[in-house]
């Protein structure tokens, strides 16, 4: 990315993810929290699903975040589903996804019930988004990279409109509630990309020498064990693995447990990877999607 | 309560509170799971709102939790909100709620996202309920008693529809998850409510010496800060009294965050009170109730 002129930030993308709701709710009111941050760029804030937020659920219809691929935007009829013309809305007002979109970088703030800290999520490898969130691992302790490359067009998240985006997910928080440590902490971070876009638009970013980061890049999802042919999940996270993310899971380590008391183990996966490591482990609204966890593979790069 | 003749054990009266939904299920399937455990008792175990369950929500129209007070239950017509309907129902078959009632004693199992352990909350000094939770408190190092006192006629809990009851509320445990620790404790627990029904139907309970207890008896519930006329909330469980739940709290502790950064302490209670003790603190499905914490107040017994 050369300039960053135009970003976007988003909270309430699923309505009850209250942290990103109440960051965006704040800097509304009190615009100075923000507008002197990154005076070489125009800001936006948006409450990205403000029927979600009104029924304090993920989503009304469908999952806003799911509902951004090409695909999707472009369905000819104007859709039934609230999420999927809300979706519209959006790319109209901070797209049109693809290389003519008004927004250069959008952070789009989530929650996780999850042990996930800050995790900040990349979706490619965008420059800018790689060297600040490298910078900000160093700057949070608590600080994550989650690499998940996405092929862009058909991808199905909000951020996949701008040009280069980070979608920052916050836990353990359950849905619903907010903690009053993590709004400070997830505020601070999303004010410090900010001032390192401004860092950027200055030129001086990119001088910064490269920092060893530890990258979490994206396997595949892993569901609950069911029953052949479909039904109710047959076990739950192993107590041992819960609340684990990020640490390495090997080869013959608990999986899951049963709901008669018996272990279930780890395989290894098909191509004979024999360590990964999880994350969104247990997370509450991957119940429906049947993700137990993701899978990632662990490398440290330098950024 | 002389004979125990008859229980329920319900799960999924809120429909994303899994681990009574899934042991019930668990028990329903595999009915050797405790069918042995008070063979003096009929037991009957029901999935309280099947409807909540399949949206994994905590209801569909309206709380069913509160919708079993007499005047709820006596409407002259048909209600059209499901939870209504399904309280009446429930009624017919368990109840009718009142002296004539066919349940001697329910247990309804639910969740929590607040840090409350395995919280036995009583609603009336009932002998059987007393006693055998007070010998749970010792069986399980993480079990607590609240005792909520209801006029039972207008008390709109399900557990009212029986003669004596336990609600059971366990936590933390984000809504709409399973936690595998959790899951079998509570199993546990619940099963030995059923050994111990058995062993006061034996008239053996009742023999055993007094124990003491720690009761946490209701005071009042503690609403979020709001602005003048109504809005949303102006501050956030403070994070030194966050999974705090059974502590003392005491005039001049931190209690509230505000989204600026400012503590709101806790002033104490107005006829003079300078000590309570909160639970259900930050509770994600009390967010919509306007409850941010129950204060109760904390004495020793001999039970």
């Amino acid at each position: 990315m050369s300039l960053i002129n135009t970003i976007v930030v988003a909270g309430g993308t699923h309505g009850n993810e209250r942290t990103g709701v109440r960051i965006v709710q704040k800097w509304m009111e009190h615009p100075e929290c923000y507008n002197t941050l990154c005076t070489s760029a125009k800001v936006d804030l948006v409450l990205s699903n403000p029927e979600a937020m009104r029924l304090n659920r993920r989503y009304r219809d469908h999952d806003l975040n799911r509902a951004f691929s090409q695909t999707c935007l472009d369905v000819a009829v104007e859709p039934q589903q609230y999420e999927f013309r809300r979706a519209r809305e959006l790319n109209r007002i901070y797209g049109p996804k693809g290389p003519d979109t008004r927004t250069d970088l959008l952070l789009d703030i989530h929650n996780t019930g999850a042990n996930m800290g800050l995790c900040l999520i990349l979706s490619t490898r965008d420059p800018f988004t790689m060297k600040a969130s490298a910078v900000l691992t160093q700057e949070f302790k608590n600080a994550w990279i989650y690499y998940q490359p996405e092929e862009r067009c058909e991808s199905p998240y909000f951020g996949t409109v701008a040009r280069a985006d980070v979608c920052i997910e916050i836990g353990p928080q359950p849905h619903g509630t907010l903690n009053a440590a993590i709004f400070e902490e997830s505020e601070k971070l999303v004010k410090r990309y900010l001032e390192l876009a401004e860092e950027w638009n200055r030129g001086e970013l990119q001088k910064r020498p490269a920092v060893k980061v530890e990258v979490y890049t994206q396997l595949r999802d892993m569901g609950y064990p069911k029953p052949q042919g479909g039904g109710p999940i047959q076990a739950m996270i192993h107590p041992d693995l819960l609340g684990r993310d990020y640490c390495e899971l090997k080869k013959g380590d608990k999986l899951f447990r049963t709901f008669d008391g018996a272990d279930i183990l780890y395989e290894g996966e098909a191509d004979g990877r024999e360590s990964v490591w999880p994350i969104f482990i247990n997370e509450p609204a991957y119940y429906e999607k049947d993700i137990a966890m993701s899978l990632t593979v662990k490398s440290v790069e330098e950024w």
